[in-house]
């Protein structure tokens, strides 16, 4: 991992967000993860920021690349998928790294399942943005912008 | 109240929205409910739209308000302070008028006592945006020239 | 406000009541709540009862119409909205004003959200119409000529 | 059981609804269960149906007669007592027969204890009629009256 | 509204306390809410303070008086009646304005409904006063003596 | 059914009780229902009074027996088995039916699964005996000529 | 009732399975519930064990034919109905009777309202199938001709 | 403390039963604690047992006596009044002195309170009897006399 | 204990209230419980009344105090202290002795943790008065002046 | 990974699985995880189908094997262990890769511990079968026969 | 009690701890609370520490002697026993003295009934040590070496 | 992986503990979990044993290292962190493994966020030793001295 450049944001996905835009393209449409990601490179750009994007079906290695974000990030914005709603772990990962942090999801997650309502991430968040599909990632990018 | 005109948003505040940065600004910054005001409408003369402003510390107030939202406004940002956790008027209203909304928050409500993680408002809200301050405004302006 | 005439029903109705029928009326049908006044006039005229038919959007101001009852009307019909389900201030209106009221709902409001359940309205009546929509209103005149 | 004619209501009551009129008539009234029976069968020959008039203090016993209903009734009034709280065979007998139905209390039981504020009768219910006495069995003929 | 004063006291009235001594004075005395208007301005005369005190139904314009209060009174007695349990916009009002609240009830509440246990005053409040009825107005005024 | 004689008392046993004696002897003991009755009917006799016994897995019987203990029984015994956890329609008919009621179980319902600690025969009772084999229904004979 | 031959299973339906197939065919389906004992018994045949197949509206009847098949049957497979999650009675009388049991259902009980999750009968049996529609009881005689 | 005869009973009695009596005698009759202390003296000695017969205001002064018991009782009857629903130390103290304990109520918590509802001594007993005034007592030696 | 006097006010304190002002004076301030009893003693004089005044670590005691104000003392002021939340012995107590109760609190319990919400003395008091330190008790004896 | 063979069957297995047999066979039996791998390959050739086996301790890996499960296996048989309670992320996986999903578990899970009874693999299920051991696994592949 | 000493370690033991080692040797062993305080004497004589060691059945009691520690001992260790899990007076006392506190049960309270898994005291302990038995204590010295 | 020596202790760190010392130095200490590795190895030495010492942020892999313990360790001592309180697979993998388990947290959790309090590990363990820091671990390793 590269030394930590000013403006550099880690941007993490959790589990089955990978599976964005490969399944069933008439209901969730075809962007994918990865046209996620090249949104995400062009808007940082945009912004004089560079983006790290990762996504992992594994909470430890979410854990991990969230411990190398220190020296190496200036802000994390984290779509958490199911692990929003089940991990102190990754919670616990987020207030020791001390960084700014921003919660994104792309459904509106308390229109769902009554579980899906609690998030251990936005006690260690700066703010919440959900509801907006891809879009909640660039305005995440906006308010660092901010907020850096 | 004037006709609809393309891009008419109509941002509504809840009870005591009216009392900041009048009060203890040291701790909360001179910030007025003015100046979000003209922020707003900066950004969204930026973004080609225009805004109708307003705060009421009545919940049936702002219900007329939404209601006569209809045929005037094309969306609504509403921040509905208090009446957010306790507000099934509010909801109701929002659900009936049929337009976009976007619910915001100055603070990371999840943040705070337990009785503000619950909103009556996010049900009937394309999606949520809170804990950037006025900021938050600004990124919902920018979700709705998305979303319209 | 006029003085009590003898069978004079006040019948009240909560937030966003006044939406009936101007919004998607091949859903909601176009019995707007002036037909529905309109049809509470003409049953209770047969039943040789005077109505005076009112709607707000805030809680306060239907709390006064209770109070203003006393002495102006002798029965209450109420269809609090959202109200019925988080004031207890009209709960406690009703019970003050000491007059027989019935509580009405256009839906079945046990079919509905789990919050709508619970009505702070039923245990200050008489009893309970839901489900029947403007019909229902029609049924507390009929219930009202006899308890009266 | 005679075949389903145009307009016949089956009306259901639950468990000790048989001992109305027979206890301490200075307190609960000396009207009976067949003095209702009565007044159903000439209100409904007023609105032109007639009524299959039943009652049994066995859950099972009421389940057989909602399921005979298919054919022989187009609407069914249920006053289900006491299981009103407790059966789940009742509210899927109902939704299983597919007719109309009302659910009727003598009283209010929302001022009454706690566990009889939740029905599973109503799930299954077109509307809910309380509080009346054996006038809402009339209420509720009415409002069949209008939905058949 | 005047200017502050050194010693003046707004004593704000919830929903329904209008209703007080008019209603069933057998039970509930004959005292109006006038009488303890009168009685607190005396009170607050021997003790050199003086009371502006108001009474409303709805829970906005309790709000807007509590906004008001900053720089025209120097602490609060509020008895809030029914909004007591309900409303957060009360208690976001009394947090902001940053004067000395104190909290009053005619009735003991822990002795009735269980609803009415939880206040959302009390967290906004120096000191709790209930019981007492009348009479807990000016123990409230004889407390702010010893505080400011 | 005879007629009511001074001292008889219908002893009533809800579902399973029958099963007793004839399973697993070497762990319950070779007493069997029928045991129980002529043990209660030779200690009734000695306390001069007479008993009807009765068993049924039924809910619905034991809720006619109840209706019809009255007139010809002069306080009622019961232990419900299961149907005492679940059954309101037993709790309605104890109520209805106006005499001395009480509420006896073998084993200590308390020390056994938690759904088990609730009764619904219990506020319906004079009072509870639990947990003294079979030596309870004789207590509560014992109970019964004190109270008769 | 025949004296127990080996491999004889009771197979036990709770309320409104008689209503299988009858209604709404398009919906589901025209299997019927002799449709089912028919295939019940032709498989068991195949197992080499006979099958006792029956119905019943009434919670008594069930515990009644629970307690008979000691002596009678070798194994239940029970599909209790909405009785599944209301009886007590129906566990104590499987706990009681001693034989090896298995809960079957139609459809699978967890996808739908939150109070079919809990099962009184679950406790009692050495599984559960569900979600498989009529091939469970089938996998229920499979399961049992590996269990015997 | 004198040792251990055959058949010593120790009945102990919980904080504020010493008041029974001497208190509103038109209300709750004039036994007092002392008649029934003398009551089950006699009874006792009819049952060829003795009894020691105690009553202290102090959870701990009881959990002394219960622990002193061993060796000089040969069992517990015990109405532990308030503390029965708050205090784990005398549950502690039952199981840990091994004798048969019979919780006595003079009264049926049953219907009263909810916080009543719910015993620590329950676990901790042989059976429980409550509903039959100081007649509880002589019961629960009646049963004691089967036990030993 | 002296015979009762007319106007003789029990004051009681319960568990650690005994610390105060001995304590981290610079936090708590110097005054000390005796400090609060001469207070009271003074002000009670000015009122015409006198005081006994008592603290105790123990519930027992305080149960036994409270018993023993009947004849002695014609109302009690009560700072329960810890016990206010756990001792139903205390609440029984109260009840018991049928006298005018009030309860004080130094703090307003109800800005401190959720367990100290709860009280099982406000059941058995005219009224509450907390969050005014030792003034509280103060205007306790103010209060009884008025009700005695 | 192969491509998708037709009836080629992923069984999943959760963590701890990985330890059947191996630990206390006097307890558990002697038969191992690999054993009931090859009964089930025997029996899915039996039934013309294919079975691909996999056992890990690690969430993060199951997901991936079910988002790889697409193209490659016509439904999933999963015994997810402890994740069963605790993984969303199984459950959304389950959800987006949208093949028939059996849930299997070898223990009765409604016998053990309460958070036991939960599963968030259920409602992303065909069916459950749980308490027959590796028979279990056996019934889904028969299952399966039918549904694919 | 004597002035402190540097070093001197108050042991508090609660309710029926004093029946250790005299109830069922072989099932708890024979070791008593005298040989647990001979143990810890000795223990804290190795390290450089004196001990007084106390045991009561009585809440009061043990609160006093909190209170007493301030000025006689530099630390306390305290199994509370049954008090653990009601005693909101020990957790005052224990917060109000000031003291490092260590929390020690013999048992693993979280393998035994729910009502144990809570204390009063952890919250005003700088650790807890449980499940070791006697052993507890000499670790809790061993601990307050390293933090005196 | 060696193979087992005798008095070999597996250590085993959960999520974020490898942040311990690297992070804020000036509140949590410049203690590293490789700091308190090597006083675990000194302080195992002189009690006669080794230590395995090892930290995962991965659920699954600290699964397996338990697993791998049969063999090769006589005890475990393990701090789970976040996954303490969310890991059914972490307790099921320790009640499989049979060995002797101690809980060690460097907090006292109970001092912390409710949803710390609660611990999946703490059913395993012989014991619980939390808030004494680095010192937990050696305590934990003389009480399996012990133990062993």
């Amino acid at each position: 991992m590269t030394k930590s450049t000013s403006g550099n944001i880690l941007i993490l996905n959790g589990p089955n967000l990978n599976m964005l835009g490969t399944r069933e393209p008439e209901i969730y449409g075809t962007e994918t993860l990865s046209d996620i990601e090249e949104k995400c490179k062009i808007h940082a750009g945009e912004l004089g920021m560079t983006v790290t994007f990762r996504q992992s079906n594994t909470e430890g290695e979410i854990v991990n690349w969230i411990q190398e974000a220190r020296g190496t990030a200036q802000a994390i914005i984290i779509n958490a998928g199911a692990y929003t709603h089940t991990s102190v772990a990754l919670m616990d990962a987020l207030l020791a790294v001390g960084l700014p942090v921003i919660e994104v999801h792309l459904s509106n997650i308390f229109k769902r399942e009554e579980f899906r309502h609690h998030s251990y991430i936005s006690p260690a968040s700066v703010g919440v943005i959900c509801g907006f599909g891809s879009r909640g990632y660039l305005l995440a990018l906006d308010a660092l912008a901010d907020i850096l």
